[in-house]
């Protein structure tokens, strides 16, 4: 199995190293093979990710990315959703889930919600056009995608609480009729219990009632938005892994952004990507691993072994000291 | 003045016979013009609003609304999308601001928000198309939209805190560029201060740090999700107002729906389409009387005359006279 490593800019650099780390306390024979992208290459060269990277990515099974810094130089192509693309990463699997001693922003910490994002089409189709005074874009959705990202989080479904909610916003976007009914189709076709939630509305009650979810799929941007508000109600994003899976590559970042502001200064908070290691290890069919991997990070928190976003004041460092040592021993 | 009144369907009927008899407490001299409109004029004519309607609407000054059924038929037109086109009401504004005595879903009430959404394009252009595996919907936006959504969102902040956040997804989708950039230019006009949001991580930070926020300026789409989103911050969408202003004409509706669940059992809670009347009182240059219909509304609920969504056992007759007797007396 090949692994690519992408530390990519800012805290990409201290939370990668740090959940390699984590990664290597278990013999998984992969080979691993570094790949330097991202807003710093850009400086240099002009190109944050080659033809040449992205041939090199194809011959992986899996990748660890980091972050990376997005200038606002319009002519700045998105490492991420490059990746995204050529890769065919069709799903984005974003799970919510408390951690035990992190309070949310509501207090509620009863709740376990899989958001499973379309990752090809939408509103990130990149046909879009902007003259002078007049900007327009293509969103798409299709019955391909619709149908495969379905199947994907029924999945997921059958394995969790057998529930599907579908998000669209068909009340005002017709295209989203297409997705709602041909996930309606696969979640039936796989005996999952669905429903259907508008957009505004689920953002609504996902702040209210987050228990009353189990696996939520949704169209690329909503599941963006939706996704980042998990972030609010776990406690921070600075917790959150995803990983986008393919037929048969997976690629997993954490969910966080290079944080320009703290990087270099040994204090990001590498669980997210640690639990984006959790994430590779389940794909890598190491189910066991990746529950000692959860257990470690709900560990380190019960010791107090935190770094500053979570009002600690450990460094990643000895944060991920304690999660190798409390790997290596279990 | 000529005031429409639409009382539209489920508990659109309830709220809005309410909201008037609190607005009929102040010698306004409004003339009222009783339109039927909706999911029920639907079923019985196959129309839910008719070129008839639209041509009295539009000789109105304002409209009060109540709320309207959507069925499912991807024939029927919105009755509320229509009006806003028609009238070109470009501006929705919708205040988010805690009610003292009623705890929202993080427990902070330390907040005073408005959300000027875009009212006209982005999503809502109905430019789309479907045919059987595909579908496509075309977003627009305008510089000309942008700039006079930015100019009444800079006019509200001038009043406020004059402080303006701008919503986009430029790292992403274009268009947003020209959004926040014709944002921008107007607020740096106005001399406002400004900052822009992505709308993800914008999702994320309302719901962590609400009292960051002042004016909140967004595209269409975003500007309905984030609203419905602050109301799960103020307690409920039981309670948020919202305002649809035009160069000339505006239409004060509550955010919630028609909620065909509790409708006609004289349960459904009065506070957001009388808070629009406040909304409407403030349009029509009458900031004392609008003062004293919020104050009413305040009482209500430190008195404990609540409906049963906010936990109390009080009826939507109980709950109007109580504001009524209020307002009377101040
Ligand atoms: C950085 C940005 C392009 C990206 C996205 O919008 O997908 C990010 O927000 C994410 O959620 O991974
Ligand atoms: C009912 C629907 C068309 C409407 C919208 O999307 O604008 C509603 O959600 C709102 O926010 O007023």
């Amino acid at each position: 199995m090949k692994l690519a490593v992408i530390e990519g800019d800012g805290v990409g650099k201290e939370v990668i190293p740090a959940a390699l780390q984590v990664l290597d306390c278990f013999d998984l024979s992969l080979e691993k093979i570094p790949l330097n992208l991202g807003y710093g290459k850009w400086e240099k060269t002009g190109q944050a990710i080659t033809d040449a990277d992205l041939k090199i990515l194809k011959e992986c099974d899996c990748i660890l990315f980091g972050a990376v810094t997005t200038p606002a130089d319009p002519n700045y192509k998105s490492v991420l959703l490059t990746i995204r693309r050529e890769l065919d990463l069709y799903a984005n699997i974003r799970p919510l889930k408390p951690i035990k001693g992190i309070k949310g922003a509501t207090g509620n910490s009863d709740f376990d919600i899989l958001v499973v994002r379309e990752n090809t089409e939408g509103l990130y189709s990149s046909i879009e056009q902007v003259v002078e005074n007049e900007a327009w874009s293509k969103r798409i959705i299709t019955r391909r995608a619709s149908e495969r990202i379905a199947q994907i989080a029924c999945e997921y479904a059958a394995k969790r609480h057998n529930h599907l909610t579908i998000v669209h916003k068909s009340n005002v976007i017709k295209a989203d009729s297409l997705f709602l009914n041909t996930c309606r189709e696969v979640a039936q076709s796989h005996n999952v219990i669905h429903d259907a939630m508008l957009v505004d509305a689920m953002a609504y009650d996902m702040v209210r009632s987050p228990e009353k979810y189990d696996v939520v799929v949704a169209p690329n941007l909503y599941g963006d938005i939706l996704s980042d508000l998990g972030g609010a109600l776990v406690g921070s994003l600075g917790l959150l892994p995803s990983a986008n899976v393919g037929e048969k590559q997976a690629f997993f970042e954490p969910v966080h952004g290079s944080a320009p502001d703290i990087a270099g200064r040994g204090i990001a908070n590498p669980i997210a990507a640690v639990l984006s290691v959790a994430l590779l290890l389940d794909w890598l069919d190491k189910p066991e691993q990746a529950r000692i991997v959860r257990e470690a990070v709900e560990a380190s928190i019960n010791e107090n072994i935190k770094t500053a976003d979570l009002g600690g004041n450990s460094t990643t460092a000895q944060v991920t000291e304690f999660l190798v040592q409390y790997v290596q021993s279990h």
